[in-house]
């Protein structure tokens, strides 16, 4: 295990001019992210199909895994009793964990009846349950009762269980547990379920600071939260959200709710100019196209998590700097160069086209790999290019070159 | 690519006393192999779930891929575009080709309607074609006519053929298109199958030649054929078939046909007996259990080749130097020690039970991955134990030793 410092603490090494763009470092008692960082999706404890050294090798800093997941399977219990998420995963460096806010609400909800984030009532107010008779998450101040969608046992999730559970998994860095609202829901209802976030965001940080107390005891190292930003769409909520959560004492900041990519800008503005400067930004679950990630630090985000890259990888979506392919289709067959002529990871460094198209017809296990390692490499060596022109100051001429190549 | 040496040979290093049992090196043009050794199984030009990397991390040596399933799908041609199979899947090590026998013979007969190997008349003689309505391979003197078990397309495989597609293929060792009895056969039938395959073992020489000498004008490293000895479970027929393909001038022998694990000492006992002792035997397809390498050392074999080691690990059932376990029972869900507390491979290294067991309760593919390192590591490395028993002088030994463990 890398334990080269014990305390947690963000540096920004260089901000754009005229922008809310800046390059930092975010230091773990796990080892040092740069940003702005790609953190490799991790849901179950593993990124699909990859080794640990695999996502070493295609850059991968840090990796984030889900609570809600982790939870059911195998229990935190297990994962606390490998030594921790770390060892249990063979993942040396930083990890972080949601608060499985987002899955109790999408796949809780969504237990034998498909997901559908377009239930939320928005006649509920904080004090009753949003409960419908398909609908297996109760909603209450308290916090959420829902169904695994596993085996569609009842689990009654709250602020401070979800400490408890992101404690007992040991990741490196936590997420306060919020509501996710539907993108159909009413401004109305966004408001009283930034309510209750805010609410919930206070009982977090509470439990979380016990539970950092007894961690000392144990002489483990600190744990650290991010509050997570809500609001949807709409411009008074979310810099009222930031506003709310700027002065609660939180390490960093996780921006959350479903939103489309166009936008971002508009969202990241808001809030990122009323965050504390000095603490790190995550965007929530976002990032599987360049334009995310370019705009996503343009506004200031430092750290980005996505699982598609791993999840179109398997789908034989393929990332190249001239756009996506797809790696079944046919004429694919006979051709022997490499997913991208221009990328340096170990599937172009050692394999054709043609070679994974053939793994993919014939249903091999190594096409997912080879795919997977590959859009990884992409995504994350995108954002360290974007970091290296942030770096350099020619940021934006990066991102036109970058982006007119791209859908060219 | 390694290509330290143009010429193939084998070099017998050390003879067990009083046994069959030898150590030796099978020079190509790809490089070396130690024998004995376990050839890895390449079925589609992959090993299944492992990049090139994990196969050589866990002491693979040289693998086997199948020239049925190549030639079906992505076609020969294609990889010989591709520069041969070597540049196609990047393995840069020796390669074996089988000769697509087994599989038109099993998978053939086996379109739409299961794999059924008994199904072979035992009333068919040389000049009559086998075939039954519901019967998709029809057996001639001169080939085999067949349907592909993926799309059904009809297919005319002869000796030339298949030589043909194993030189377009590029692969260092090929084997002869030899016939494939069912265990089930009578004795009368796999006689005259035998004298079939004989037939078929001098044509497929002549046209190896012939292409050699193509080869050899296109400046491309010569490739070697081994001799395919088939008899069924017959010591006559056997021996007569040591006997007949020990003098048409092979370069090695392959041991074929079906038979059980406790029939291998008979088998080889005749047949290694009777092989010119300067040229390599290779026993196909067999070498999921320890006892059938032990047996085949003692009784002769220098390589091996099954792909059961990574089919079962697929499945979850994984080799310890205590027998076998089933990853996928509940007792491993809290058992955090590893596969095997002797193994060094990759997987045991960084692993525990506890995770591997996590993987595959979820369906994650890294479970398969890791599962099946372990499950090479332990046949290729039992191999190189047995060679290192050889050279000591301690095979007996080693053996009673490893089995009495292995059976506790």
């Amino acid at each position: 295990m890398i334990m080269t410092d014990n305390s947690f603490r963000f540096t920004i090494e260089s901000q754009l001019k005229g922008s809310l763009a800046r390059v930092g470092t975010i230091h773990t008692p796990h080892g040092a992210i740069q940003t702005p960082a790609f953190i490799v999706g991790a849901t179950n404890a593993t990124v699909k199909a990859l080794t640990p050294d695999q996502v070493m090798g295609v850059g991968g800093q840090a990796v984030l895994a889900n609570t809600y997941h982790l939870m059911l399977r195998p229990g935190a219990d297990i994962i606390r009793s490998a030594g921790g998420i770390h060892k249990f995963m063979n993942w040396p460096g930083p990890v972080f964990t949601d608060s499985g806010g987002f899955q109790v609400f999408s796949l809780g909800m969504a237990y034998k009846k498909g997901i559908d984030l377009t239930s939320h009532s928005s006649k509920g107010d904080a004090k009753t349950a949003v409960h419908t008779s398909d609908q297996l998450a109760v909603l209450a101040d308290d916090g959420v009762r829902f169904r695994s969608h596993l085996d569609g046992r009842e689990i009654f999730m709250t602020p401070e269980l979800s400490m408890e559970l992101q404690h007992t998994i040991g990741a490196d860095i936590h997420m306060a547990f919020d509501e996710l609202t539907s993108p159909l829901a009413g401004e109305d209802y966004v408001a009283l379920a930034m309510e209750r976030t805010h609410r919930w965001a206070v009982r977090s940080l509470t439990r979380h600071k016990e539970l950092n107390r007894e961690h000392k005891k144990d002489n483990l190292p600190p744990q650290v939260l991010f509050g997570v930003v809500q609001g949807g769409r709409s411009e008074n909520l979310r810099k009222s959200s930031a506003k709310f959560l700027s002065n609660l004492g939180f390490d960093g900041f996780g921006i959350g709710g479903i939103f489309e990519a166009g936008e971002i800008p508009n969202v990241l503005n808001w809030v990122n100019s009323i965050l504390p400067e000095n603490k790190p930004r995550h965007l929530l679950g976002m990032g599987s196209q360049p334009e995310d990630l370019f705009m996503g630090v343009e506004y200031g985000t430092d750290t980005f998590d996505c699982v598609a890259p791993t999840r179109q990888a398997r789908n034989g979506t393929l990332y190249t700097y001239d756009g996506r392919i797809n790696i079944k289709n046919s004429r694919f067959k006979g051709d022997f160069t490499p997913l991208d002529g221009s990328c340096s990871c170990y599937t172009c460094r050692n394999f054709s086209r043609a070679y994974i198209h053939h793994l993919f017809a014939a249903k091999e296990m190594l096409g997912a790999t080879l795919a997977s390692i590959h859009n990884e490499f992409f995504v994350v060596q995108t954002l360290e290019s974007i970091r290296h022109s942030v770096l350099n100051g020619n940021f934006r001429q990066f991102k036109d070159q970058f982006l007119s190549r791209y859908h060219s």
